[in-house]
């Protein structure tokens, strides 16, 4: 981008500084004068042509479009055609910024994974990072507490980074900050209210949150960092607060819906905000990322109003002890089960911390309403006032091991001891990966004897994330010319490319599955993915007790986990070779009298001898015996166990 | 039971020897004159006095019973009265047997997992055994091939074994054959035609089918095994020729349904015989232990008919080349599929042992039929012929590690390379804890580009277990006395019996929850479950590489899992303690020169100078070490590494 262009783009009204004061209130009216030049043009025209023209005419430009905008309210059809006709005359096609260098937009986590989002966009000396999630870990990350996304291109490169700005307050996208922030020097950050409080309660043990700079937005906030300008819109989630990023460019606008659902009538929200979606899809979107974790879903999700209507009824309609376990994170539902029981005369007890604790910014922020008294601590009150008084609020809904269901589930809770006229809420589905575990609780429960209801038998939990129409409505208001699924599993985002091919007609060359490390880079001439040799480095990054485990230590554990580990030391006396003591650990065979132990011992002995040498060190000749060893169980076994030897 | 009232039970018209060679055929009239006993009476009585003027009269019991059932089949709701109104007159009040001594049904597995179903009913010194199962290893299982049950009790008491009578030919049923007949002595085994070759099929590989001796029945054949009497109802389920069991008792039968789902129009199948089942209800059955993986479930399930159709849509409407995975032993619908393929004028190539071997079965019986040249093994071929001319019937539908999808997904088949223009169709779902297997074959298959169809997308898929309302609609049917909810998890069976408790009008006491090991004790005063003390060991045997692992290998394995080992090998010269060389595999810190291990060395170096004896074993010393170290670790991390110390 040339200087002149540079200062030209920087002009654009209503924006605030990076100190982000200056968060002017969104003005339709106002503001169509800046956005103008981003609306759709009547005239089938060249675009081609067309393009290379504008590069130097901004003004004429954002007079014909002034016009469009005018002419499309009165006959609608216009601003919106299928793709394949408006193909032509798409927004973008018309705004180009002329040789404004190369944008990068890159996901570092979230690609391959459901979980650890995060991505960025580079553009000259500028970074923005959007997100900064962490993964819980599955079965096979064994002993892992979780995992985050590589940030070492970052690290090389945090002196560009203007900001990192957040969607919203979930763990998958928030959870990072605790273990990445610091080692990018503590940007800015900018997140709404509810996703701030977030942040800082997350980060709190961690002993950072002095460091933290976080900026509140709001839907209607804009903002400047470096070059690029930024605007967000209000979408529905299974967290109140939540926002869509528009990155406005001189090539069109770049979106990232994050997670989305469209809920008409959401209990505890607004409903996202379909005006102002179609709007910036009027003014050009050149690129439009879009959750696909559920595009794969037919039809929609239901809203949560049908949810929670559902678990005040049983609030209502319950004789006992009550019993209702949620994701804390879902404020809004637990508002209305607070809200409920309170009306029922039914105090609330909170159990496990995170619940606690977003109960109280809830509360603080006014997103929760209610009487002081309905809401206690859990304790041992919960077990002498009568059941029908009592509805526990509890985390566990995904079987983890210490939450507090779990333990009441399994006669180990401190404070509760439930019985067979309790009755337990799943106001939740498990995530794939926790099935079994979900499972084992119920297993406890239903020994116990307790009713139990689950999103099988009643809607007790809608996702968060919304079903093929909604992510269809999303894209077509969006109205994007070039489209990337993102959020969620390869499949889910290969699926929602075929979708919006085959139903939103999207061709696919404008489709760019993205991956770790793999994004598209954005210039004058288009979108185009990211080549393998530009790819940055993002694996993902295990952490065990707040420390990053070395890369060989999953792998040695997985081999321990699937054939045990022997150990043998060697006894020589000056290369006589003595004997060698085995150890058989979680091995097929433990008695170490086996004769394959036997066996084992001869082979070590004339290795030893084939290849005792004292002029070599000791630990060469360990590692010739511990190979032999691994060969010598695999030909007879065809499956390793981890073997260590010591002389 | 005295051997008078023995006799006269063993006199039972229409039996076969234990043979098996005088399978008659079931005659409704001719079987009413032995089976009339057990019919309803029709006026009101007082059950209890009844009862007990009925235990040395059952001639005249007989003779009631018979005009009962004219009676009945004029005004059909004498027969089947509420729940609580058949309470008083149910068959069973009148047809004591008198003191004949306990009957035990006692699970061996299947209570407390989904798999590895096994149970066995012990009379005197009669024992028959039903199904012989075998579990899949789920995550926590690490590196285990399979679990069967615990047969210790029923190698004590082999000699009493009569026989072992399978319901149908899933490998949760048969599949621990090859790893427990052989404790058993090989006793004499029954199955249906289906079931049978697959018994032999499943064990041929462990050489043992020379030993086996396997008797054909049939849904009407007529067992004795012992004093124990045997009939067989047909049902549904997603493998054809299962049958339910019906155990003829002085005290009324005892049913166990197995695995089913009532479908009144499978395609490749008799519908479930309800006339028979409703017969056998009539007749007296004292206990129906009924499947309970579904009953959570509402309503009905989808016929298979409406699946096969589907996939056969699915045949006929893809253009190019058609990928189809689903359980090798679904033997219906792989006929179908086979059948529409060979209509289509595609060419059928086979991947996977399972499926090649089933489908020969499927064949050799009659149950599928093809031309020879439709079916080939699969070969290079299926890459050279037209697409379109061209289905892969293959394994891998759960993400199997070594399965052909598996293979195919990850681009490692060697006959076959995907392409963007295959489909490839899910004709499965994912069993729990095969999640994310199934997600990573997904992910694949997307990123190369394939259509995918699931059946998440369209009915590809339907379970072979009944919803709530087949469960129902069985035991309304068979109307027992007694009821006990069998197969699955325990919060399926829990919630089962709160089903039949709710919907069926069964009362409580009359529920039984069985576990492994702990069943149900019958005799003339009714059922009731077992006590603690008379439970039999029932833990889940682990079977790796063809033998039985250790106790406490798993245990070693999940320590080695979930925090790495740390081998310490210490050298001394007569007490005085020269060094500890500390070996870090899998454990947090692999940097033997973290401080962490200079400190273990030191510890190690204090515990030995404070212990050591020359008069005391080394191994001695050892665990004191070992324990040291443990708890060096405990207190530092919370956190245990397995520690082995050699000295």
């Amino acid at each position: 981008m040339s200087a002149d262009k540079l200062s030209q783009w920087l002009a654009g009204e209503g924006l605030t500084s990076p100190s982000g004061k200056k968060n002017l209130p969104h003005n339709s009216s106002g503001s169509q004068k800046t956005q103008s030049k981003n609306q759709a043009p009547q005239k089938k025209q060249e675009p081609r042509k067309l393009q290379k023209k504008n590069t130097t005419s901004s003004q004429k430009n954002s007079n014909r479009n002034q016009k469009t905008r005018h002419s499309s309210s009165h006959n609608p059809t216009v601003g919106r055609p299928t793709f394949a006709k408006r193909e032509k005359f798409h927004p973008t096609n018309f705004l180009k910024g002329g040789k404004s260098g190369d944008i990068r937009v890159v996901p570092l986590g979230g690609m391959e994974q459901v979980g650890s989002n995060m991505m960025f966009l580079e553009w000259g000396n500028d970074i923005i990072v959007i997100d900064m999630g962490l993964l819980f870990p599955s079965p096979e990350h064994l002993g892992v507490d979780m995992l985050v996304p590589d940030i070492s291109y970052l690290i090389k490169n945090r002196r560009k980074i203007r900001g990192v700005v957040f969607t919203h307050g979930h763990l998958d996208h928030i959870g990072g900050v605790p273990y990445l922030a610091e080692e990018l020097g503590f940007p800015p950050m900018y997140a709404t209210k509810l996703t701030k409080e977030l942040i800082f309660a997350n980060s709190e043990e961690h002993g950072i949150n002095k460091k933290l700079k976080v900026t509140e937005i709001n839907p209607k906030s804009k903002i400047r960092l470096g070059q690029f300008q930024l605007e967000f819109f209000h979408i529905n989630h299974s967290i109140p607060d939540g926002v869509g990023i528009v990155v406005k460019t001189p090539y069109g606008s770049l979106v990232n819906t994050s997670d989305f659902k469209i809920d008409h009538h959401p209990s505890d929200d607004q409903p996202a905000d379909l005006g102002r979606i179609s709007k910036i899809g009027h003014e050009g979107v050149l690129l439009a990322m879009v959750d696909s974790t559920n595009a794969l879903r037919p039809g929609h999700s239901l809203s949560e109003t049908v949810i929670e209507n559902q678990l005040a009824k049983i609030v209502r309609d319950t004789n006992g002890r009550l019993i209702i376990t949620t994701f804390a994170s879902n404020i809004g539902r637990i508002g209305k089960i607070v809200q409920t029981a309170e009306e029922q005369g039914r105090t609330v007890f909170v159990s496990g911390r995170s619940m606690e604790r977003n109960l109280a910014i809830a509360k603080k922020l006014n997103y929760i309403k209610y009487r002081e008294s309905t809401i206690q601590r859990m304790g041992a009150k919960a077990e002498k006032m009568p059941p029908e008084k009592v509805l526990i609020l509890s985390t566990g809904s995904q079987g983890e091991e210490l939450a507090a269901l779990t333990r009441m589930s399994a006669g180990v809770h401190r404070d509760v001891t439930l019985r067979p006229n309790d009755t337990v809420v799943f106001s939740s589905s498990p995530i794939p990966g926790n099935e079994m575990a979900v499972v084992s609780v119920m297993n406890n429960l239903a020994e116990i004897g307790v009713n139990m209801i689950d999103n099988k038998q009643l809607d007790t939990h809608v996702s968060g994330h919304g079903h093929a129409e909604e992510v269809k409505l999303m894209t077509a208001l969006l109205n994007p010319r070039y489209f990337a699924p993102i959020h969620g599993e390869l499949y889910m985002r290969v699926g929602h490319k075929k979708l919006a091919m085959s139903e939103l007609g999207i061709p696919e060359e404008r489709i760019f599955i993205m991956y770790n490390g793999r994004g598209v880079v954005i210039n004058e001439k288009g979108v185009r993915p990211m080549s393998d040799k530009e790819a940055i480095p993002a694996k993902e990054i295990l952490i065990e007790l707040g420390e990053k485990l070395g890369e060989h230590t999953l792998a040695e554990r997985t081999l321990m986990a699937k054939a045990g580990a022997i150990f043998i030391g060697i006894q020589h006396d000056k290369g006589k070779f003595k004997k060698a003591d085995i150890r058989s650990r979680g091995f097929l065979y433990m008695d170490i009298n086996h004769q394959i132990f036997q066996q084992l011992g001869q082979e070590m002995k004339q290795v030893f001898d084939r290849n005792y040498d004292p002029s070599r060190p000791e630990k060469a000749l360990e590692e010739t015996l511990r190979k032999s060893a691994q060969k010598f169980f695999y030909q007879k076994f065809k499956k390793e166990p981890l073997v260590e030897v010591v002389m």
